[in-house]
């Protein structure tokens, strides 16, 4: 052997261990891991500002529970397991701070509002009983308790306005497994093969026909996945408005289109033979058509959105930042998902953009369905928000942050994952333009926006709930609806309600009807407020005054009342409409944020209906009312109880207030100006001057005088579930909102400052990553997302629920 | 030295090349570059099939163009040159086949229908200039030409209807400044530092206001990029209706608010000192506020999509599958983008979906604002069809196109990338359930649909044109708009026709109103159209009589006749409106996709106005008429240059035919039905029976007679530019279109076939492969984007325009 070998060999091995780093290195550099870090600079202090609009932490709730048992000199029970007739904690939330102090804070440097909790309490143990509303504080050690109820309502709340707890749904529950089932034993056995758990449950609301009422329709359905589209045809009717649970009573029961006084004499009539039977196939566990169990072998994976450089926003604590955007989220227990204090580049723009209520009015031929109207919000939006599922509820790649609760309990609760938030490339371009006039060139950007999400499962329904932030100022409010669509059994003349969904299931109509509060505040609270739209006038051409044109112009309308303010549903709504500062762009133009509303929805229920004053919000696709501290949302959580006492009737918010000062400003009602002026003079032969235009000439000769004001918002649709609606509706198509845009806010576009522009010309080569940033991309981009693992703790402690109303 | 010690190291060295070795091997498998192959299944044949749609290539466009030359016995000019008074072929296109024929063919086994063209011809050197047009066949070795225009449109198409050619803009441009400006030298030099180069024009459109008028208002605007917006005050009046460019001459002339006879007029009185004049500064090349150029240096990347598995939709000549979806896509030249033979599972659901017209009607106090109705179409939508830019335009991994066409030029022209095709993860789900009720499971899917995009740039305005196919068999047809808005010079009382949105530039209101032709065969070419709708029936509550229910009920309508399926802009539409089969589905309802339409279109004109038959189709949000062969399009490329006698005018397509046959078939009118039957009875004591449901219920007894129907759908919006339109409109908020949503066409929602879908209830282990797809999602997604290199082809080729008319 050549003694130099083993050193000849290691030379090779040094140069090959050389190659092989090389490599290593190299192919690190050419698919390395994204970022992952978030690429956003915090101001100091500002997160902390937002903590005053913050959801309560599950220790502030516990602190709360703690002090209301000690201080309230009566027993207190776990509403989990409590019966009417005790008292109870329903349900704990913030109470959001007063604005006029909370804008002190923030922007007068005053102090910190005390942090305060509003606990709703069940008093069924009293000589009175009754439903009273505490503010709670200071957290996180609370040492008063103030009753708001006479202050808020205008009275005490009577105990049958109370929205059901889950302990009253069990308790309804076991009435009838226990009671009301065991009259007609032989006809539930033979008829639906009852053995105790295979029946599941749907209640309808409200209750009754007048105030106190408390008899709800329990309509019955095949205990599988994804019931609600397994109706057998039984419906009864239980009064459950005693306090004294053993003195509940069936009222009516209703089979297959027959109605009987109680179940005794629907045995009594199944067992002589005077009932049509019509036996629904029992269904599988899983609910065969109803299953959402895929059926198709998953296959290539769906495109996914990655962040090549990291997330561009940023979530600490219950603070946004996004681009030029930031503001504060918060889950009301019943209201749901709202934000606060929006600002753009540090500019409040919204103070308060919240859901209010979501309706649902159904059409049967069966007694529940017909007596269905849902108010989700007296359920809890918040309370029902939904663990999100990555993937397909929200982005995989989103950030998730957990919701915390107390509602039904005397503990809080979790709901994991249950909001999200995250940039989405909506792939298309926010503006763009291609030249080939003049100069070759092109100029756009890409229109990637901030979405914050939270879904709520109120029963079998589905609300996706989305505020999106654009990189032009515009912010959306976003409603999509899914979930299960529920359902009559089929009998009689039901196609006149619906559409046959599957043998014995009739996808019954429904009306959709949601509410959002939008307190703007543009450029400062004092807003007032403005129409614009388009009017033709006839003219004489000036060049050649035999000739007519039909002339668009702009017609102008500031609305002084909130009576002028408030647009019916069917009303033809000037097509710019907007909150006007006080202040004016660098063009003259009063700063304006505009509302555009995107809805499908027809009537809510005719006014001459007893319950309307309850849901009157929804009489109006848009009301501007002054902003009132006592008037903070369009509904109250008693509505759906008593909705022919309303607890809040929102009607009453409209009492023609004027949204203006008192003192008038410059010309009004420019929407009715008749087409008059120089546009009806032939022009003179050899030409005419017209005065010059002098800044500020929107009609107004100095500042417009204002009010808080808010704009209350209605969206909706129609739904005729058909064949498609099986298993689950959809949301393509199912989506209605809102666009808050600037409009001469800005004194031009402020996306002009986005990163994102990309611009070349015919002289560059847009090829080369100095010239174009789209050419620095691909070796920008190429990298590995880094794809957390799948976890769900969407069923962790979670006892189940016995089925509570939906929609 | 220790002897061992050369083994030793070499023994170390072979275990780290070993290492490094697992190292390289192990990344590699860790980050692989993601899958960059189709994965989708073709059908043999289909996609010839789809060529009989397909958009002529440009060897086919190069052999219509030589048969024209050698066979019309007339010399023909090179349009790109070609004076008024020359012969020229102005564009050549496809002629698509008529339906009957496609249709025997694709469906029937029938003959492919030859392959021909339709060229536009100019005859200006005739002793009666005209238009024909002229199909030419059979492609790719003509033999043969019909003069079709007289079949077309009843008579021949006088020569000054004829479209403007970009070389009649060129004389018009040539002749403003070389025998107009000369007129008016110091005028030019000293107000606007003229120097032959630094001012652009745009033109307005229609040309005056009689049949036969060619007068048209240039507006001149800085010459800088971005020009719309950069107006300097005057505007001249040209007659160019003499086919002798000799004789055009300078109509009248404005400047400032004022009016002239013609330049000299104009000079004699600037030299005079009798103007006033408002010197506009002068802006950079870039065009300062309306330059694109980024302003922010570009920061951490926007998310980005990408398929880890490759594309899931595959792009074979014009043809396009995905999942259940196919389609042929094709450019009209002056339409623009239209889809053809658009099946699901196979299926034919539409035979033709496709953008007709764009208009825009524009106020001003300006002349050459204050004509503006452009009418996009006849300057060319699929002409103007613009490259795409990877990244803004579409997602960076769209698959693109290039369009060819034909107009303007004896010879093809290109547009790069002026087509793409991509999935789109919409990050929401399609449907979704979260249960606590009964059980705990989580089922759903993501939203993930096709998207087939173009945007054409016509003038100063993008229009991005979407249409969409979803999971569950909705198509979606969208239209967003962006680019500069078109601007007058702000003087006098301008601030009635729109907002300033820089220092002498008025954002000039104007309309956009969209028509689509959307040829829906639902279940075969024969349909009916029927409107469901919600209304309230007052009735007792059958179990407790003595109380009213307000209760929703679905009026059910056929509509017999093309007026009653007309529906005007602002009359109150049925919600569910449907394309109804002559077939049923499982559960007896007549099969149907429903027209669901979001727009915010106000007026187009005055119906009393000279040129309102011209754009008649934008009386209608939806018109159904029967399909006709002689109805292939909503207007023409003529109504713009003569919409005096508008050479097609809608209206006339509406002429109460009936859309049902002539035999009557079951009750009508079910909207009107009065709230009478079971319902007012009160219940009887004991209950009542209805009779059982029979298949077929639709109160039809029979098969409803039916036509081929063609819905021709208007959307729109008012746009009042304001600040933030500088530097150019955003699409956010800008958009409107329409769904096509199965209405009991399937006999359940056939996204449940899809492979994306997800089900995990709490027994399983979310996170485990196995039990969940999503728990496969991070090791499957982990995977390096395949990420082109950034080209450009948008300016090659081009010769660059002089400002024709946009909008």
């Amino acid at each position: 052997m050549n003694p130099k070998l083993p050193y000849i060999l290691l030379v090779g091995a040094a140069v090959i261990i050389f190659i092989l780093s090389c490599m290593l290195l190299s192919r690190g550099r050419q698919s390395p891991s994204c970022d992952s870090q978030p690429h956003v600079v915090e101001k100091m202090g500002s997160t902390s500002q937002s903590l005053v609009f913050a959801d309560l932490t599950p220790e502030e709730l516990a602190q709360v529970v703690r002090y209301l048992q000690g201080n309230l000199g009566v027993p207190l029970v776990d509403a989990s397991r409590a019966k009417p007739s005790d008292n109870c904690i329903a349900s704990v939330d913030l109470q959001v701070p007063a604005k006029a102090e909370v804008l002190r804070f923030l922007d007068g440097g005053g102090a910190r509002p005390p942090r305060e909790a509003l606990a709703v309490l069940y008093f069924g143990n009293q000589p009175e009983p009754n439903v009273t509303e505490y503010v709670v504080g200071p957290l996180p050690t609370p040492a008063y308790h103030r009753d708001v109820t006479v202050q808020k309502y205008g009275g005490k709340v009577p105990y049958h306005r109370r929205p059901m707890l889950g302990s009253e749904n069990e308790q309804v529950g076991a009435f009838l497994e226990k009671v009301a089932f065991a009259a007609a034993p032989t006809f539930l056995k033979e008829v639906f093969e009852y053995d105790g758990t295979n029946v599941a449950f749907q209640i309808a609301a409200p209750h009754g026909f007048r105030s106190g009422d408390r008899k709800s329709w329990f309509v019955l359905f095949q205990n599988v996945s994804g019931f609600f589209v397994h109706p057998v045809g039984l419906e009864v009717l239980v009064d459950h408005s005693s306090l004294d649970i053993s003195r509940w009573a069936v009222s009516k029961v209703f089979y297959n289109g027959q109605y009987y006084r109680d179940m005794i004499q629907l045995e009594s009539a199944y067992v002589q033979g005077r009932i049509s039977v019509e036996k629904v196939k029992k269904a599988p566990r899983d609910g065969d058509f109803s299953s959402m169990k895929p059926r198709a072998p998953s296959a290539a994976l769906f495109p996914l959105q990655y962040e090549p450089q990291g997330p561009r926003y940023s979530v600490r604590d219950n603070r946004v930042l996004f681009q030029a955007w930031s503001f504060a989220f918060g889950m009301s227990v019943h209201r749901g998902l709202r934000l606060f204090d929006i600002r753009h580049k540090g500019e409040r723009v919204a103070y308060e953009i919240s859901v209010q209520e979501a309706l649902s009015v159904y059409g049967s031929n069966c007694p529940g369905g017909m007596s269905t109207r849902y108010m989700d919000g007296s359920f809890g939006i918040g309370h029902y928000t939904s663990p999100l599922v990555r993937g397909v509820d929200c982005p995989y790649l989103a950030t998730y942050r957990d919701v915390h609760y107390l509602a039904h309990s005397q503990v809080s609760r979790v709901s994991k994952s249950a909001l999200c938030i995250f940039e989405q490339n909506l792939g298309s371009p926010l503006r763009r333009h291609y030249s080939n006039l003049q100069s070759l060139f092109y100029g756009g950007l890409v229109n990637s926006a901030l979405v914050v999400r939270s879904i709520a499962t109120v029963g079998n329904h589905n609300y996706v709930w989305d505020f999106i932030f654009y990189q032009n100022g515009a912010i959306e409010g976003k409603v999509q609806a899914t979930g299960y669509a529920s359902s009559s059994f089929l009998h009689g003349d039901g196609l006149r309600y619906g559409n046959r969904v599957w043998e014995h299931t009739l996808g019954t109509i429904r009306t959709h009807s949601i509410n959002y509060k939008v307190d703007l505040d543009v450029g400062g609270v004092k807003n007032s407020l403005v129409a614009h739209d388009m009017a033709f006038e006839m003219v004489r051409a000036p060049w050649s005054p035999e000739q007519q044109i039909e002339r668009p112009r702009l017609t102008k309308k500031v609305l002084d009342t909130e009576d002028q303010a408030a647009f019916r549903l069917q009303s033809k709504m000037p097509r710019y409409i907007y909150f006007a500062a006080n202040s004016k762009n660098k063009w003259g133009h009063q700063r304006g944020y505009r509302i555009q509303i995107t809805s499908f929805a027809g009537d809510h229920v005719p006014e001459a209906s007893s319950m309307e004053r309850a849901i009157s919000w929804a009489r109006y696709q848009l009301a501007v009312t002054r902003r009132k501290e006592e008037e903070p949302t369009s509904t109250s959580i008693y509505n759906q109880n008593d909705p022919w006492t309303p607890t809040v009737a929102f009607a009453d918010f409209i009492n023609n207030e004027t949204i203006t000062n008192e003192v008038g400003w410059g010309p009004r009602g420019g929407g009715q100006l008749s087409t008059v002026g120089i546009a009806l003079a032939p022009a003179p032969a050899r030409g005419f001057t017209c005065p010059m235009v002098k800044l500020g000439l929107d009609g107004a000769p100095g500042s417009p005088p204002a009010q808080d004001l808010v704009a209350w918002i209605s969206v909706g649709f129609l739904h005729v579930p058909h064949a498609e609606d099986v298993p689950n509706t959809v949301t393509v198509g199912n989506g209605v909102g809102f666009f808050l845009r600037p409009y001469n806010y800005f004194s031009e576009d402020p996306s002009v400052n986005s990163p994102d522009s990309v611009y070349f010309s015919s002289d560059q080569d847009a090829g080369v990553c100095g010239a174009n940033p789209l050419a620095c991309l691909p070796p920008t981009a190429a990298c590995t997302p880094h794809l957390p693992p799948f976890r769900y703790g969407g069923f962790l402690n979670l006892s189940l629920a016995l089925p509570a109303g939906g929609l």
